[in-house]
């Protein structure tokens, strides 16, 4: 049997999961928190798995309540863009993974190119290449990983069909600037290209810097697939439902494939997001993530202070990136299997972020984590040099 | 922008359940039941909403508690068959629609030919098509809609990657029997050509008929994906979960695009249904449900005896095939509309399953719903020719 992925195994963050299981270590690794979603979400959910009338498929779009509730969110979240309209411009996923994977299936024709900037998240590779895509990547400079505007240029060709940005950035927590958004603009400015922009860890950006989307962007508004992810925003990895935000003529396209991909999202699940969604009319909940997450980074970092840990800076997101010259000269995946197997901390290495296994010798931990868990993995991880 | 399914609009289910809503009429056109799950499911839902633990990513493949109950229930349903090994064999996906692309996008190569026998569910065309491959289609012969295998033996070519057969057959009712698996098998003897089969309703085999898979013929087995959903099973079409079982090289195959398209299934649904799996070790929900839906059919039948209805025979599935001779020469699309509109009672035109709109003269009742709205429908259907 030819394969279509020959080279594809399973992901990092599977094996990672599977190696902090099989040696015990703390699972820094593959992104989820280690508490729950809010009870008020949980008790929702509950509400609707035992109310009668509410399990059967969901429109294909997603329910009207939950999209209403998102395009009101949005449009109270970012004052400066029209308010997203919620029957034409959003689109329930089953997580921010299928809508990645349908908005390249939507519009990626074979020969087409689209534009990666890494590190990148591991499907986009793959999953450009199933639609007959051709990644062409740029690799963000170290150790800010914010892009390097000419050198995006100078990969945009004729043949350029998509552009995808991550902002907060995964890995790197690296978060755009309106100078960011301005750069893009003015290198997509008289191209055809469309935007994809995965912006699912969008309410975590620290130190006071307001979270800025594609959307507010009038430019870039105009062509872009913005992503969401409520596994992200409400502690639910586990529940797999996500959105997207696109203009009329984009949704279109989105809800082509979506429709066949995997039509619909779960009832129970999605009016329980609208409940907690309607519930918080001045948004209470993303509006205090930021904080949350900051003195989460704060607390990792300060337990690793002076331990030899080399900590980049971490803008948004919740990913800690770091430098383990302190300790070891090995590449990054065999200095991960070593943290997992002899330091009792599983991570991710930064090579799994690179097509090509770039290797910038770092590690990523995941700090959406209790004190507690902290507090055990920096035990582990201030070992004597 | 420039599609790449200019010509797929909103689907037909999605198109007449809006029409229902609009006009008022009673809905038997989109598939799903108008009762509920059952309590114990619900029940399972809400108490794995309300613990905590069980809200982030599950494993890729899906639960191994739940993949580990599916699997003994196979082995004891089709004890003619090796029990599935749950670790690789077993895939959980976002209903059986996901597993349907998945196997598409895993793998159908640009320019493989993909066989399907029409009329047929509307994704398979479009999804076919997304990949690059070319659905060739076999009509299969009114009234009784099983396949003539000569002329699907006539359809395959050395380009053929794959064929796709649903048994039960939505919309006809139509079930393979131990013959057609015979011929299919003589078929594909001696290609290479991988089987989807789509057995979503697979427990819905009437008159005492058992229920017989792919995988219950070893030649076919060993190229077979196998997709059932818990939605049909567990009158749960919202709750979105579905399964593949395929042998080890093709699950490997599928989880590759599966980890990309949604990465995994709703942990607490998962654990949801593995509750009730587990709490029935006599599969009694499986085994009661042909009696459950032969009532249905029974009384939808009975309901509209004598009224100028022409039912076809149903073998098996959730849907009742009427011709409407004696009512109207209208094409089907239009004697739907008419039927939403002036009768009251929503269904689907069957030339929608065909790519070519080939017109059967039928339109297709979803009769699982309950007896009241069986007979407020039949009311509706039984007016003065
Ligand atoms: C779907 S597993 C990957 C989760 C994640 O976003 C990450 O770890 O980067
Ligand atoms: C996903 S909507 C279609 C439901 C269904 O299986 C049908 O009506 O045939």
């Amino acid at each position: 049997l030819s394969s279509k992925l020959p080279d594809i195994g399973v992901s990092i963050f599977s094996q990672m999961t599977l190696l902090a299981q099989q040696t015990g270590a703390l699972n820094l690794a593959q992104g989820f928190p280690d508490y729950d979603p809010p009870l008020a979400l949980r008790e929702a959910l509950a509400r609707h798995a035992l109310a009668p009338g509410s399990h059967q498929y969901a429109p294909m779009p997603g329910l009207p309540r939950l999209r209403q509730a998102i395009a009101a969110q949005v449009g109270r979240l970012q004052t400066d863009a029209p308010t997203p309209d919620p029957d034409l411009e959003v689109t329930l996923t089953a997580g921010a993974t299928e809508a990645l994977y349908a908005v390249l299936a939507a519009v990626v024709r074979p020969g087409d190119e689209v534009l990666v900037l890494e590190p990148a998240y591991d499907l986009y590779g793959p999953a450009i290449r199933l639609q007959g895509g051709l990644p062409r990547y740029v690799r963000l400079p170290t150790p800010h990983f914010r892009p390097d505007w000419a050198a995006v240029r100078a990969a945009v060709s004729a043949r350029t069909r998509l552009v995808i940005v991550n902002t907060p950035h995964n890995p790197s927590g690296a978060v755009f600037g309106a100078e960011d958004w301005d750069a893009l603009a003015e290198v997509l400015a008289g191209t055809d290209a469309l935007l994809l922009s995965d912006e699912v860890y969008e309410h975590l950006v620290f130190d006071g810097v307001p979270p800025r989307s594609a959307r507010q962007h009038p430019a870039l508004r105009a062509r872009a697939f913005v992503l969401s992810s409520f596994g992200k925003t409400y502690h639910a990895t586990g529940w797999k439902v996500g959105y997207c935000l696109a203009p009329p003529a984009l949704t279109t396209e989105l809800r082509r494939v979506h429709q066949f991909l995997t039509f619909a999202v779960s009832t129970p699940t999605q009016h329980a997001l609208a409940d907690v969604l309607e519930a918080d009319p001045t948004d209470g909940h993303a509006r205090g993530l930021a904080s949350f997450y900051q003195a989460k980074r704060d607390e990792f970092a300060q337990l690793l202070a002076g331990s030899g840990w080399d900590l980049l800076p971490v803008p948004g997101g919740y990913f800690q990136l770091a430098g383990y010259g302190a300790f070891s000269r090995k590449n990054d995946l065999a200095f991960a299997e070593e943290l997992a197997r002899e330091w009792g901390v599983a991570v991710v290495p930064v090579s799994a972020f690179y097509h090509d296994g770039y290797d910038p010798g770092l590690v990523r931990f995941c700090f959406a984590k209790e004190p507690a868990t902290l507090q055990a993995a920096a035990a582990r991880l201030r070992r004597p040099g």
